[in-house]
């Protein structure tokens, strides 16, 4: 089993995802890692001789915050086109990656291509996340990959969503949602309107219109499909509420002396409570549709969540996901 | 000065709307309320007699899960309608509800309308609501009214809110931002880039595109502008977020001693942190545009939210903030 990771790509990059190789590629011997990027910068950062870690060299990679298209176009060796060629000719099992989003989509877009089979064609990628909510997770797509989508989209994108749920969460028959203003069948944009109608009418567990204050704190249903626009609202606002909350939390423990010896006890169901609503703690998102396992990483992904992807990815590859999507999914 | 509670709307209607009524008639004795609704129900809540409270009585009013148009056909008489004709008649200064926002959004465009003057004519009206952030209170609208929206609906959101900034918060020149899923400036739909040019034309002070992450964890902005979709998507994840962290807290504090003991301490900074961020505490939602002050307490709202929003309604009125549309907006 091989997997390519864009040694380059993200903010801590690459310290902390060759880091994050390192601990993966220590942990499971069977797996073999490529980093992909400029050998030099990779092997300053590189504690030792590992035998299961390779390096394709390339100069050339996209930074953080360049336009993807001028960047690729500019950029034909940057090091998320290079492995996103070796995922096209399997020469790796999944590729992933911290970098720019938008380069990794429009790479895997155009190098790899789209899930493509007698039965099924998927017409748009979708960013999968695993929103952590109070009683299990919660499969959100698309979180960010089509701002606008056609109802045709979000249909494919529940299919997806279950066979995520189904095959690397472990859910029998999951509930699908489609996020909404309100619960009344009536709610929303004409395309979510059609989109409602499209999914009432399919053979999925559809349990209609859903609101994300549910979700977040019951995990409604266990998967959530969103135009990418919406969805990435959800998650953006998700991340930030959480943010501000432990950053209220330190303020308001660190005015009073109890309080404060409060907070010291309960630090450590803190640390549990910030690992609970990481989702880099997740793995990342899983760019489905694309005809390979393609994992964003968080762009601020330390060494542990790139080694968290590369379990994902493990389990992502002895499930065969991709070759689920031709055998479960058809034009309905 | 004379404010109309709808005593009838919200999910603890008509017990802790007449509570709260009387908490707030309490403090301020040169306030008089009406309480528009059933009188026998209204009096068996009541505690005593109040000099400064009356009561307006009608024996409809529309339920929390009507459909809000088929409702107000039905029930000419309903409590929302009556309350509206007031604030038409100027016989209140302001109205607030609990009830079925739908209901009260249409008995006021209906029975009151949309601002108009010499030099300007809201379009739409929108619901405008008090985000709590960590530094400062951000204004997001439309936070819900108007699930689709044109570009010159989005512009006078952002006048509105500046004047929400200024004249309640306090804020000098308050600086706006657009909610996108990226700051940069070709981001989101062709009716969110369109807004943006607007708004980069405006004479306000925009700081371009905002993401939500941002906004929750900095405050960014002083005013978030939306169409009513991603601003209602905006607060109710937010609200659901900030519910899960609350539950994950108490799930995991229970777990342990020790963190029982730290769980105990930290108590009081707890109800201040749920304090922060519970935004019935900034007195519910104003809809904005529509010709007389007109509040929108939440559903769940229990007798101190309505005292809130009775002393947000005192705040608004004294700074004549519906005036302030007239005197400070133009179409540009």
């Amino acid at each position: 089993m091989r997997i390519a990771i864009d040694a380059m790509g993200g903010d801590y990059a690459p310290a902390e995802t060759v880091k994050g190789a390192e601990k993966a590629a220590s942990g499971n011997k069977s797996l073999e890692i490529v980093l992909v990027g400029d050998e030099k910068k990779i092997k300053e950062h590189m504690s030792g001789d590992f035998p299961n870690i390779s390096i394709s060299h390339t100069e050339e990679y996209v930074e953080m915050h360049e336009s993807p298209s001028a960047a690729l176009r500019k950029k034909p060796n940057a090091s998320i086109i290079v492995a996103a060629k070796m995922l096209k000719e399997r020469k790796v099992d999944a590729l992933i990656s911290a970098g720019n989003t938008g380069a990794l989509l429009e790479a895997t877009l155009l190098y790899v291509g789209r899930i493509k089979t007698d039965k099924v064609k998927i017409k748009r990628p979708a960013i999968s996340v695993v929103l952590p909510t109070f009683n299990k997770p919660t499969i959100l797509l698309d979180a960010g990959a089509n701002p606008e989508c056609k109802p045709e989209y979000l249909i494919q994108f529940a299919q997806m969503g279950c066979i995520y749920s189904k095959h690397i969460i472990g859910v029998d028959n999951p509930t699908v949602g489609l996020i909404n203003i309100g619960s009344e069948d009536n709610k929303g944009s004409a395309v979510i309107k059609a989109s409602y109608e499209l999914l009432k009418s399919s053979n999925l567990n559809f349990k209609g219109n859903v609101e994300p204050s549910t979700i977040m704190k019951n995990g409604e249903v266990d998967v959530a499909v969103a135009d990418g626009f919406t969805g990435n609202i959800v998650l953006k606002t998700a991340e930030g509420t959480g943010e501000l909350v432990t950053r209220l939390i330190k303020k308001h423990v660190s005015n009073n002396i109890f309080a404060k010896i409060g907070g010291l006890l309960i630090k450590g169901a803190f640390r549990q409570i910030k690992k609970d609503l990481d989702h880099s703690e997740h793995g990342g998102a899983l760019l489905f549709g694309i005809d390979g396992i393609c994992i964003k990483a968080h762009g601020r992904a330390k060494h542990d969540a790139i080694e968290n992807a590369v379990k994902v990815a493990v389990r992502m590859i002895n499930k065969e996901i991709i070759k689920k999507v031709g055998e479960e999914m058809s034009e309905k």
